[in-house]
């Protein structure tokens, strides 16, 4: 078999075989096949497309590029949950307490921010002292006596997969569903998951735009989830507009903290119960998911959530004083409320806009490594169908630079628009 | 300018300005620009392709990617020759002699032969002494002097060409018209050719096997000439059967010498005379194809032809007892004639079959580098439309290994079909 074949096979529109993907991945991974036919062939991929065979085979080749996590002894059925990505989505932090209270132990494996969408582990650090570098040792250890584990992709997981994604992101092949797709089902599948609940965002602040690309891709995870034997259920959720009210680092490591306290804003709140009970169900501790929702808001009243979190974060080194008491967390120098400048009804929020201004702000980074400052970020006080009066505040800023917090100003109130007419709500939900 | 946001156009299948083509050409020349990100971007040529501007930009920037020749100084018109490739054609060696006894002096920067397809260089080479290594100086130089060169490619020449040509070897992305009419051209341009004719073949033995496919890729190379201000002109000729009598590179040789004292298959013989014929059109000895072919042919009669061949081999350090002698030229151990197993009318010869037992041979190689043995190959005796009788000696073959004479037998054998009724023979040129 040679690498150029397979190129050729793919840029003719052929279906590759099995052994053919898994001699491609198998050589990436180890060297051999260098990184300019990486690159021909994603590009060949990207443009001529893969069948969901094809994706599934890319799938289960790249988790198994390096070790594969066996979680089979440490729980009886390994859930796990994944989100595509947004602008004020911090579920992970919220729901995974929630479940694990519920008697499900999940233990989940996240990743940084990057571009104007955040990422779990940068929220998580915001607690100081939080590790996120847990050994897959430590992992397996902390599931099994804990039952909830929140920290960072082990390296030795799905090595090709990460190789991969460094190459598509120079090389004008990230936008790809059979690679997207394969990228996140090959990590959840190194991680170990028996079942796993996709959470597909789709809208302006969104990796995918149109509700039929998020359907499309969600339909292709399903579809490889079943091919590789594991249970898969994708939702569709809005990302037009930041979900719940913080945007940030710190604020929305409080906003999920507070969720376990029944504060919440309601669309965060909706999305949270929705989540777990769908992570219930597929981890069977509930029946269906009415079930899984009651259960879910049971372990929100009875502060047992709360306790989890308490739990996850000692665990993980974390300074369990600042769940007890958010005022903790670090604030921002400066703090101010930016005013509507007319009345009317909400009509849009761009999240993506909500979102690159808070990477302007400090809050995310611009290319891997930047560094990035936990506190700052905003809050976002009215939504899509809220009626506005001229001069109420519609969202907070927290700058810890004068300069920037008038840019953010400028940017975030760009990023609203009005009508005159009553605006109905967004969805929280599409499918 | 970034180099992934212009493979992204590519992919995106818009079209690039010339300074981005420029951009990544010149980065890809010097190494600013990894070849993970070329292979990528000539993947996203071949199957989104290039308008004639954008070729014709790409061709430019691969000619100016390093020295550019200019003969201005040396000669009034520098008009160069190219043959798309195929078996048995040794058209250049014939032809050049020709027009330059007819007062048009004529340098010609040559290629080895690579898979199926025999390389004028190699079969010069079977004059001992011949140099195909002359540099830049030498070249002007003898253009000048002796009115005739006919040498290798220099290094200096297109580098980003052989750079662009060597990946797109190894990652599937040959077989796209803009990526080879722009190394064609680029190489031609560089070579300082003011005028161009293009002998694009088509048929079972050439790279073009469709005349519809030949036919783009002549379009395409007339267009780029036109574009870069180069007068250009494409005939599209016939590839389906071997051109001429030998295949293999002293026996190749040979025929071209023979031609020169009149002495040449038919097929071949019309087959110069119409390219010698244009090629004096174009480089404005001749006012119009009549005259040129009647030039030519005179170039034959009165053997100054011959004694600008002999000129040539001289400059060039070769024997030129052998142009006197051509009995001179090593000859295989082995020289068998091959029977027709039946009577009949011969409907096929297939070429690419034939230039690959030349490979088997020894004649060619199978990858760059490989030792060539000169003597031997096949001396096709019928040809297309020819009629056999059973036991007729079909072609001859030359071998020095008696193992591969028998294989080679048998594979040439597989290359005829024959017919019962009558066959027309293939036509030389179909435009």
């Amino acid at each position: 078999m040679r690498a150029v074949d397979i190129i050729i096979k793919k840029r003719d529109k052929q279906e590759l075989t099995s052994q053919e993907i898994e001699f491609f991945i198998k050589g990436f991974t180890n060297g051999e096949i260098p990184d300019y036919q990486a690159s021909a062939f994603a590009m060949a991929i990207l443009l001529n497309g893969m069948t969901p065979f094809e994706t599934a085979d890319l799938t289960l080749a790249m988790a198994n590029s390096g070790q594969v996590l066996d979680l089979s002894k440490v729980v009886d059925i390994a859930v796990d949950k994944h989100s595509s990505g947004g602008v004020g989505d911090k579920t992970s932090i919220s729901v995974m307490p929630m479940v694990a209270a519920c008697g499900l132990p999940v233990g989940k494996m996240s990743g940084r921010g990057l571009g104007f969408s955040g990422g779990t582990l940068d929220k998580l650090e915001s607690v100081p002292g939080y590790r996120v570098d847990l050994s897959t040792d430590e992992f397996k250890k902390q599931l099994k006596e804990k039952g909830i584990v929140l920290t960072g992709q082990s390296l030795d997981l799905a090595p090709a997969d990460g190789k991969m994604y460094a190459l598509r992101d120079v090389t004008g092949t990230v936008p790809s569903m059979p690679l997207i797709a394969s990228s996140i089902m090959s990590k959840k599948i190194a991680a170990g998951a028996q079942a796993i609940v996709l959470d597909v965002k789709t809208g302006l602040g969104a990796f995918m735009q149109t509700l039929e690309e998020a359907r499309v891709l969600a339909n292709l995870m399903v579809d490889i989830g079943r091919l590789a034997g594991r249970k898969t259920v994708a939702l569709l959720s809005d990302m037009n507009q930041p979900l719940g009210s913080a945007v940030g680092n710190a604020l929305e490591m409080v906003e999920a903290i507070e969720l376990l306290r029944g504060r919440a804003p309601q669309d965060y709140y909706e999305h949270c119960l929705h989540v777990a009970a769908h992570v219930l169900v597929l981890g069977q501790r509930a029946k269906d998911l009415d079930e899984g929702r009651a259960m879910a808001q049971k372990s929100i009243d009875d502060g047992s959530a709360l306790e989890k979190l308490r739990v996850l974060v000692q665990a993980q080194g974390g300074d369990v004083s600042y769940v007890d008491d958010v005022s903790r967390f670090e604030r921002a120098k400066y703090v101010e409320a930016a005013k509507s400048p007319r009345s009317g009804f909400i009509s849009q929020i761009h999240a993506r806009i909500v979102g690159e201004a808070s990477v302007t702000l400090g809050a995310g980074r611009a290319k891997k490594g930047d560094p990035i400052d936990h506190a700052v970020g905003f809050l976002i006080l009215k939504k899509v169908g809220d009626k506005v009066e001229a001069g109420e505040p519609l969202f907070e800023i927290h700058a810890n630079d004068e300069a920037k917090l008038a840019e953010a100003r400028t940017n975030v109130l760009s990023a609203y628009q009005f009508s005159d007419e009553f605006v109905p709500p967004l969805p929280l939900f599409y499918e």
